[in-house]
């Protein structure tokens, strides 16, 4: 089912930003989103990427946004560039809509979905005035987002983009008995989310994992499948293995930082 | 007045976890209940409870559910056993509704409650498929929400549960002069919530409390009743003693965890 | 256009605490709301002030409220005085609605509104019972912010207030060549929000500005004007001046508080 097919309407705002919860930028844009009158559920997905973490962020956004109801309108802003002639993205897919600056952000998201289409916002009329050189989300995201829920034609947002902003999802190495990935983005109880998934396992072969000088860790069902302060690796609920310690943090065990190198390798059977 | 008798509907949800706010879990869990229709507002009472820590997700909630609206239902997910066989846990009272994991968070809520039926959350046919092995906050906890909702039968969820895990309050020990407990929370501001309540204390005398080497501290009407930077007790919002320090932090102060030893003691009128 | 004239109802309520988030407060506070039966979208805008830090607190209102529709209602709370006989303000301009303690946290906001009327919340029949010494922010702001959302006449409330806590605004010390101010907020990037104004600087001239050890620093037009990791003052969002660094934290790198003081100086043309 394709909600543009159906013409739903935007039945919510999704947030994903680096603006963190200190400074009142989150609650800014909302009041700015409340202002246009558009009578729609506001959720936070998370305002704690890490500062211009662009691939934390795509990552976020690509394991998260199919859970939401159809039709949903993801706002994602990670920018680095604002305030330079980087442009802002509109894009439908077959089953969402999205909102983000043009930096890669969307890619892992749009990747997955079908009839995909983009648009750059520039109608100038549609923002706050004057629009500010940092904070495009309350000037320009959040007049948008609220225009295009109370029903503006995305046409009227600016010109169809040809192309846009990507960025390459982080690649495994496979040698057979050693499969090499790394570490993609530390969760707040210190798992370690690897680009590894299951299926790049063969079912048949017990399979060993590590991360710097972690010593093996067994692939287990869950987390409490070990004893407590014993590591394993687990399939994660955003479809990536996951190495992890029981009731402790992975990542302060083994002072792990992401994109750090991470290793699969088959058990020998003596 | 209880809801039940008054047949009322779920009016509202609450959510408490030790999910933390960096990743998308919070979000994702939201998105799915959105994706149930259930058309209710959901306030996050907090996701910071110390990861695995089941005691201080009893104590919030215990101090908190019943300042919402009469039929709430509250998600308290810390859920460290996520995965293994624990059970998930439907609780009704006279007055609220809770899902939570077998462990013992419901506990001491449920202790103030009358008329408490408990069921155990197994209707597989409720949740998302596949249900993952580490985030039954999405896959079973919110569909489950949702189908209440919409006015789900709690009978669909599963069988009524005769036991349930219970962990026990903390407990005071009063030796008339002298009475100990103990620091069950600390707060944002470094106030030490402790299980020592006002009507443990006779209130013809005076008493004066210590923490660790923190000197005695006189009982105080409120924060403001010291100069700044001075210690003191106070009778907490929560209905628990605090040892605070006025504009400043107390657990800073005095190096306090939670677990801390504190005294209560009269004092002597030479 | 003024709320009052139009007689426009509460449209949605704006939260601005100390209060953090890792306790129950806010969801409390939230659960008051509800209780009342207040059917208005509710924000929050931080709850991250440092605690006690009425300045701060006064400076993000002073910078968000406008953002907000017309007639919404702000509850500010950084309260060390709770308890204390310290009064609490509801105030109404021909704009907004404002509930704060009596202790300067509104004075900023106030300053830049016309018809301006403010009365004492005095009226304990609207409060929950009991008043806790603690937690004013549940048991008088919520019920009174419910009551005036379901229509309550502010002159319930209780007396119009002649007089109230004023706190200054920072002053620039301006000698032409040379302009001092100083750092009033840090947000979560490590940006330095300072009180000078582009408008206090002659547009003919060339600014370089400077705190502490920084060497001098480029007025630039956006974040992304230098190379990474090189410094630059923009003009921030809120109207105010900010020392940055590209993709990176100002703060951390010249290790800046709070209040340093601040430079602006016409580069000389030999």
């Amino acid at each position: 089912m394709a909600y543009r097919k159906a013409r739903i309407k935007i039945p919510g705002i999704v947030l994903l930003t680096d603006f963190g919860t200190r400074d009142p930028f989150v609650g800014v844009l909302k009041g700015v989103l409340l202002r246009t009158g558009a009578p729609v559920p506001c959720v936070d997905l998370t305002h704690e990427v890490p500062p211009q973490d662009i691939r934390t962020a795509a990552f976020h956004l690509m394991t998260s946004y199919a859970f939401f109801p159809l039709g949903t309108l993801f706002i994602a802003i990670v920018d680095p560039g604002v305030g330079t002639p980087r442009h802002i993205l509109y894009a439908e897919t077959s089953k969402y809509r999205f909102l983000a600056p043009d930096n890669g952000l969307l890619s892992w998201a749009l990747a997955r979905e079908t009839k995909v289409r983009v648009r750059r916002v520039e109608n100038a009329g549609l923002g706050l005035k004057p629009v500010s050189a940092t904070f495009h989300g309350r000037d320009i995201f959040a007049p948008a987002a609220g225009a295009l829920t109370k029903g503006l034609s995305p046409a009227k947002l600016g010109p169809e983009a040809k192309s846009w902003e990507k960025i390459p999802f982080p690649s495994v190495w496979n040698a057979g008995e050693k499969i090499e990935g790394e570490v993609l983005v530390i969760d707040h109880f210190g798992n370690l989310i690897t680009n590894l998934q299951p299926k790049d396992l063969d079912p048949e072969e017990t399979w060993v994992f590590s991360v710097g000088n972690s010593g093996p860790m067994p692939w287990q069902p869950a987390y409490g499948s070990v004893a407590p302060g014993q590591p394993m690796a687990v399939s994660g609920s955003a479809g990536y293995i996951e190495l992890s310690l029981r009731n402790g943090s992975a990542a302060d065990q083994w002072n792990v930082q992401t994109s750090a190198k991470v290793l699969a390798q088959k058990k020998r059977t003596p």
